[in-house]
């Protein structure tokens, strides 16, 4: 297994150098999960599935508490068979069993219930790929029902779905459905913008 | 057939907003083939797929001019199933003929060297989820193929591909990577980060 992510932050302001500068230390307590490259267009984090969003969420709370509004755009990917295995992907949590749907779908519901609150409201979109399935659908559909349950579900957009609330749970969200949904060894992307502080609110 | 794309335009300086509202008069030419939504996260464009890109170009392009360090993120999407075909989807050129591979490879690299330049520099990377194939790495690995031989390549990347060039050919390789390869009516996603006048050259 090969997972990762190609992650961006953005914060709208003349220092955003400074912005994401100062933020960067809020990934020190995940560094030894991640191998971490940077350069002019993305960083590329590659580490557990488990381990990806809640070092996203730190660098993005740790962005946000700023008061600038601050944008983090990722496409995530596990099990992309173009990659070779590499043992600092391994779960930390261990493998997700590969379990029926309706199944899944409790267990992620209730893994967002119990994640911790950060105290930064976000709004979030994200698109789950579920790649070299012939029912992908189904698993877009069965990740779609959980994020109803979650408490973080905002509102169904064409191509993506939105999720509004404490950065806490809704990043516990986008953990779930990147390791629980789509076949258990498969090529999984995920596709995902998260923003905060922004002056329109809709 | 439903095609379209959720947009972001993240310009990094205090005056986001000014910069933001200064570039949409590029998109005015394009109105008429696409359908419009904003919310605070992102725009939506309902329109054929080979005009997408075409007026992402030109409102990036507009952003850009200003000489701020911008970015564009966009989700794009052609033939979900979950999506409600819409004849203002219907491609303005044409649909593209099924054809082999290395026809496809060709054709798109030819369109790619006839695109008109900008004047704008951009870096990019992309990834192209070709769903609901059992062999959805063949697509891609021709995809990248296209690319090598676009004049517009630059690196391969974990997850991604990054173009670099005028904004004239990038767009238009993106354009030819989401209408050639993939399933003809088959359900092909994208992931886009284009950026301009960033700080950080690598």
């Amino acid at each position: 297994m090969f997972s990762g992510a190609q992650i961006s932050l953005y914060p709208m302001a003349d220092d955003f150098v400074g912005i994401i500068l100062g933020a960067l230390s809020a990934l020190d307590v995940h560094r030894k999960h991640l191998r971490i490259e940077t350069d002019d267009v993305s960083t590329l984090i590659v580490g557990p599935p488990d381990k990806l969003f809640p070092a996203m969420r730190d660098l993005f709370v740790a962005a946000s508490e700023t008061g600038t509004h601050c944008v983090l755009s990722a496409a995530v990917s596990r099990g992309c068979p173009g990659e070779p295995d590499d043992p600092i992907c391994d779960p930390v949590g261990g493998s997700v069993p590969d379990q029926p749907l309706q199944t899944r779908i409790a267990a992620a519901v209730a893994a967002v219930k119990a994640a911790p609150l950060s105290g930064q409201q976000v709004a979030c979109q994200f698109s789950l790929y579920p790649l070299g399935a012939d029912r992908h659908m189904d698993e877009i559909y069965g990740c779609i029902e959980f994020l109803k349950a979650s408490g973080v579900f905002d509102r169904p957009k064409n191509f993506c779905t939105k999720l509004r609330g404490d950065a806490g749970p809704v990043f516990a969200a986008l953990t779930e459905a990147l390791t629980r949904f789509g076949p258990v060894d498969g090529h999984v992307a995920l596709d995902v913008t998260v923003s905060a502080n922004s002056p329109t609110r809709i």
